[in-house]
């Protein structure tokens, strides 16, 4: 049947391509990630993080402890498995044998366990810095349960320590999961200090090498990027090297504001107004704002209803 | 074995947390409401605005009532569990005997269920305007089925309705839900009139005690913010009074324009360019453009494949 | 009893709505694609596109034949039953016998399906594109698990085809769910060239009628739209004519870059500097930049903890 022909041929396209070319295929080799699990793990974090919030919400002084054990031991069990494929991946992927991750992995699962109450601490601060920061939030509760900036900097603390314990992928597959719900693109790798609230969330784009103080308050849209991408001889773009602004404590960055470059400093206590465009640093306790575009009223009595983008608007 | 040793002090480490901090844990208290089961009350709700587009497809003359009995009586159920517990939070959180709010609840319920008709004839206005708006939409259905804004605006109708009525929490709770799907953030507090359509939605921004007239259009990217958080003489924000612009009737606002501030009026019939910044009313029917940049083109013939940014870009 | 009269009007009240007003649900109707389908179809791509990366993660030389014709089939059969539904919505809104749709439907599935292999290998070369343009990028596979702009390219390529083959509904439900995910909203009718890069993807919009060549490169919030949209003399707005820009090959658009206009081309290896606002076209190998905007440091010593939007910028 043609039909049937058709789908053969499909199959046989579709595994020609696999052949052809080795990339974006994993077939015949063993260590990959799952992006669920890896989902899954957030989620028990969150409920580590904010019990009663999240998951189970009879909880009280009777059943914590044993609520707590589960949680912590089934979160150890996914960790260790899911960085033991990460390991291994790594070593798979330099052509190298892979087999001594299993333990590895269980030992970094551990020491990311044990930094949990420390990062829960560190969270609170958060949590405050959002209340005391908008004056829309009613409560902590509010905060807890639905502001996108704490969903981020949430998945992003434990994403960091992820990184810096050199685990590779589940940092970023954590970090996109925290952006496709929250508009916040935080790299791993960027540093963080305490009592920081991203308010709205939306747009926000913070580089793999930004350093950012105590005490920052950031809004929607800021973006924290990178002048260029310095290429070595052949023309290959360069790693590991800052790219990134250092924003020290206690600087606020209103809405879409942008700070470009890895030697960019923006000084302790400034303030950035919406839209600022930084490619230079700046002093402590500046206050930089666009200097007022000159918006031109082309018409105050134009005919009403007609409100199509005008022609006569040059932007 | 030091894995389990690890473990034990884990979880005494958590608990020591959870007690030395009575924030970000919600643990022998009992009033909360469920995230999973307010976007399940979502869920319901667009099977009732628009019922064929989401849940049964299988809808008729003959089947349609006994499908709307149980949609209704499922949602009265859970809203007024939700609702309950929301209100019981309120006087636990203020330390009050919490009991009395089952009644209430259901009372609560019943209120927004009585408005659900009333609140659909208005969100279809909404789907028309998104239809006469945008010339790449092909049918209502389309706008029904896959329109950003539509969403939003939907989540946002009934999330206010629980603001007016006095329901903490739930309300931030959905449209926060609506904020990660649709990328647009609009607090439950603002008043939107008739026939709203906010194309591609990503990174809109709508503050609490924003006024929206009728007729309005706004495209990705636009704020309606706050210029600032008075303080008491304590040094704390001030909540509750105007903090967000009023825009008036059959206003276009078109990407990424900013207006901010309590006291500023976008007059009536008027048409914001994109990227305006915006912290002073307009009178009605203007036209409000920025004046173009100087863009300054570079080089008009520099070396072909050099596409880095470039370090000669002041910006 | 009170609350079930409660229940009584309020179905009535919904009942009556259904009945005034045509709009806003499809009841006695019978094709309407669904959502949930649509998803599933998507989810299955992702496996046929990069296999092992999502969805079973065993894949051997010895399952993988087994593996893709179990997938191709399923797709196949899932492909034609949505895409005959919206064939028939088509005819029924219409007011068309609706009824020859199966048949076609199932060519056009199959149609779609022959395209897949070479989709999957344009697909690799955006991989490759996303790890060359991004130092931050750590492997290929990184790029494949966590990339958004990889999403969103990915299900637009899949998209563009069924708009090509003349599928209604089906296109924009796709794009718009990869919007809901990455935040760019691409419209299932543009036109993207080979190896295309967008880093970060939040708030990036690119219209309809959009043609992108080759090796370009787009930063989160770009904006490829439109100026106006012409009326004809009932003043309907006329759809179906080119409103969107043309960018030619190995063109870079940084950050918040807007360009507008049917009309508008971005000539080859041009590089447009972020926040650049372009509404007339610019020659080949143009590097456009805005002009630094004057940023006044109004303090360089303000008092320190006096963090509020200032009330002296003038924003």
């Amino acid at each position: 049947m043609a039909a049937e022909n058709g789908l053969g041929k499909v199959v046989d396209g579709l595994l020609a391509s696999y052949e052809r070319d080795r990339r974006g295929h994993y077939i015949g080799k063993k260590y990959l990630p799952s992006r669920e699990e890896i989902f899954e793990i957030i989620e028990l974090l969150f409920q580590v993080f904010y019990p009663g919030y999240y998951g189970r919400q009879d909880l009280t002084e009777g059943n914590l402890r044993y609520h707590v054990v589960t949680l912590v031991s089934t979160l150890r069990e996914k960790l260790a498995t899911q960085i033991e494929k990460c390991l291994c991946w790594a070593s798979e992927s330099q052509g190298n044998e892979a087999g001594a991750c299993a333990e590895y992995g269980r030992h970094i699962a551990c020491r990311l366990l044990s930094r949990l109450p420390e990062i829960r601490d560190t969270l609170l601060l958060d949590v405050q810095a959002a209340y005391d920061g908008d004056p829309a939030a009613g409560s902590l509760d509010e905060v807890i349960l639905s502001y996108p900036g704490l969903l981020a900097i949430t998945v992003h603390r434990v994403a960091h320590e992820l990184y810096v314990l050199g685990v590779p992928l589940m940092p970023r597959i954590m970090s996109e999961w925290a952006h496709s719900q929250s508009g916040a693109d935080i790299h791993p790798g960027a540093t963080v200090g305490k009592s920081f609230f991203i308010d709205h969330a939306t747009g926000v784009v913070i580089g793999e090498t930004s350093h950012i103080g105590g005490n920052v308050k950031v809004y929607q849209g800021v973006t924290l990027g990178a002048i260029s991408h310095p290429k070595d001889e052949r023309g290959r773009v360069i790693r590991d090297q800052k790219r990134h602004p250092t924003v020290e404590d206690s600087v606020t960055l209103y809405a879409n504001a942008t700070v470009l470059g890895g030697q960019t400093v923006v000084g302790q206590g400034s303030v950035v107004g919406g839209s600022v465009f930084l490619t230079r640093g700046i002093p402590k306790r500046s206050r930089v704002a666009v200097k007022p575009p000159e918006t031109r009223v082309i018409a105050a009595g134009s005919q009403p209803g007609d409100d199509e983008y005008p022609a006569d608007f040059e932007i």
